[in-house]
């Protein structure tokens, strides 16, 4: 008896937690919600110097955050049918890392580093909003990052390429009497002039350092395009194919070419 | 008979008010806009310090564009069947924010911050724009931005979260003695480099820091794709949608090329 | 006889002036590049602190260059049949002023501004290489400008009433002490961090300021992706329509639509 | 018998050297990218103030890798049957290049800018990567550059030329007084604001300065649209046209989805 009135606790704690769908597993995702904005927040707020006055009261909300927030793991280790499943999953290792900050820092006897921890808080809140219809467009989002990650990876070691050569290259041109101290911190200028960021930190002050500028600005110019026109086509590309939303009767195939008068998975024909 | 000579001058006087396409309402709409410009070109003068001789000069100006703005208010209410609706409506709030700054500032004895109200007159001028062949436009522009509307969220929330995270960190990486005084200080850097603009005022001075920075701004390059490859497939979509607009009499083919006169389907004639 | 071949030798000039097709016409047409990029690098280098002993060289370079430009001035003027239309179409006024300036100066005794002028000389250049096969790019980059005329105006009114609205907020907000000393240079520094330049020469120092200043590049963010969005589709909307190179025999009509089967001006069939 | 052995000797190198499928092969490779790896590294690491102590650490690695690169170069002249193709090749020139800066420093007596070379070593490793299934990508990129040749140079030049009108536009209005010293770097701050790096370094001080930057930027929003719509037009063009690889049996049709199984037209089985 006490074990199937233990099993439907677990149950229903399971909906709450790991469901959406009832009126209460949504009123627990909008508190987990409000906790990490409130702690999010308190965070932010006690490095401003003018809330050091209140540094204890920020103590207070991080404790009683950090203690729901550890009640909130156990129930989910319980909950579980395959606990270890979980605690090695990317949420599972988030919820664990978002959680522990506050016990470290309190047996280590240090803060700083460990703060970088509670803000890892806030990807929490991608899952539960992921549980609504926005699940279609993150769908969408990694299809089209998956379909271009070799282009985003030859991009990517072609852009750090050029920085190397440019730095290096601006390092003997400009030197370290204008900013240029060495090849690491040219190779930074490089990324921050292809970027079009521009701090102006460092500037080049020769008029052949200025020439070479010029050139990498322009370069700039044109590297910009090239993943602004890889994300363009390839959203167009999902977005097209998702307008498609006959269904194939005999397979259940729902993504189909425009105009298809028949499943291109089944050969079967479409009303 | 008084009574109607009344509901004639009323419904003159909503004629050239409310629609364009007369002669006096064209004048008038030409002449709010006259009067628009000419308050803000006032406003902006006023505060550069080679102008401030003419003090009283602007402020005449005010006023008078003050009183004709409270007429062309008051016409607008005595004019209208349902007040009411006008009043609570978008445009109605904006009319009465654009005309009160002025009455307000004398009542209350300061100016500064009301000034800004007088800035909204702008927003008006959308509206007499609008009456123009524009409409199809800001139709397009908004009801692409309708559809996108969930991605820019999830887009914006994405943003924010990697400012709050990165910026903590930077808040540790480079501390108060490089400027990064505290977590919000550093969230504005993080937005600041984030979206390209970097000011320059905060910059990364360690070489962990500048690591960091650098990760930061290739993020940026890749996040600055993303508004512009959603606002370009939506506007592409909006755009093509909009040319399939004649459908030919013969065969029913609706997708045709602009200005032509003949289907190029079955090449039967259209209208 | 002497009227005769007064006219052939005008007929000949025409043909080496206004005509690319011929060996004599494409070594003028060389000529006049070479001598454009003379003269701007020669008043470029002018202006550099290092060049300055050579001053009188420069001088004698442009003098020879505004001579010989004279006289192709004159000569277009002889040869042409109707000089006046000539004279007050663009590529002549920009003839004319690139002409100009040196006269001028000697004339007027003072020489700084003018120099503009001299500057306009590189706008020839373009109508020289037009007459390559870079006529079909133009055009289709004009027809594209053409074709969102309307948009881009509103989205540049939109662009200056935002900045207007939002340099007023920060007057108010960062004030005379922070760099925005007055209206117009708060709308200036609205429109640098608009467009992501970001110099850094005016940046918020206030709280309440760099929030502001965040939501502005954020917004930056979402209207720098509106030209790119229009460009773009505008672009891939002109360059898939000249890819259908299929000519009807009927009109000669070679605009035509993917599959066409019968042409969309004239109703003829298409092979 | 000698002649034969050594014949196959040469053939076994020229697998290993030149050919990336056999385990051998593909371990050349490997082995090469880490020596480039560690030798850029090193190079870099070098100019760090902190790293100066292991100087002769740097000095030893450079010899070991400028050893085994010559040792790799005189296999690969030994190898090959036409040695004299492979030298004069776009490769050849670059892994020249890439080995001899150790010895011209050593015989020239001067080191600085020789260094440069060294970061060349890093576009090997294009070459290698290249190997690989990224060949179809910078296939489709190099494609789609050619396909845009003629309007990327006729956009260099409009931006050229519109930075040095407006460049000197600039030097007359701001002057030396406000960092516009010359032209060359009026021209070099056209670039910065155009480009929207905005380093700050030499920013308007004057209202009409301003005003005229002003202006630039929002050109420059302008102008930075044209690259990016070029290369997602040409790149959508280049991917669309990839995808039509597969063609039905029965009817011909050839614009097939991803993985599509069956004909979407007529509905028979494909290969």
């Amino acid at each position: 008896m006490t074990k199937i009135s233990k099993k439907t606790w677990k149950e229903r704690w399971f909906q709450i937690i790991f469901e959406a769908d009832t009126s209460k597993g949504r009123t627990f995702d909008i508190v987990l919600m409000i906790l990490i904005l409130i702690s999010v927040t308190a965070l932010i707020l006690s490095t401003v110097e003018s809330f050091k006055p209140y540094a204890n009261v920020f103590e207070i909300i991080e404790w009683c955050v950090t203690i729901l927030f550890s009640v909130e793991y156990i129930l989910r280790l319980i909950v579980l049918k395959r606990p270890s499943t979980y605690i090695f999953s990317f949420w599972g290792i988030i919820d664990f890392l978002s959680t522990i900050p506050k016990y470290l820092s309190y047996f280590l006897g240090f803060e700083s580093y460990l703060t970088i921890l509670r803000t890892f808080r806030l990807i929490r809140i991608f899952r539960i909003l992921d549980l609504g219809p926005y699940i279609g467009e993150s769908h969408n989002l990694s299809k089209a990052l998956k379909a271009s990650k070799e282009k985003i990876f030859v991009f990517l070691f072609f852009v750090l390429a050029i920085s190397v050569i440019l730095g290096t290259i601006m390092y003997w041109v400009e030197g370290a009497e204008h900013g240029f101290t060495n090849i690491p911190k040219s190779i930074y200028w490089t990324i921050v002039t292809l970027t079009t960021v521009g701090y102006g930190d460092i500037a080049p002050q020769t008029g052949l350092g200025q020439f070479i500028a010029s050139i990498v600005m322009i370069m700039g110019f044109g590297i910009i395009a090239v993943p602004t026109g890889i994300v363009t086509a390839e959203y167009t590309k999902t977005m097209s194919n998702r307008t498609n939303t006959k269904m194939c009767r005999s397979c259940g195939e729902d993504d189909h070419q425009d105009g298809a008068k028949y499943c291109h998975k089944c050969g079967g024909g479409m009303s």
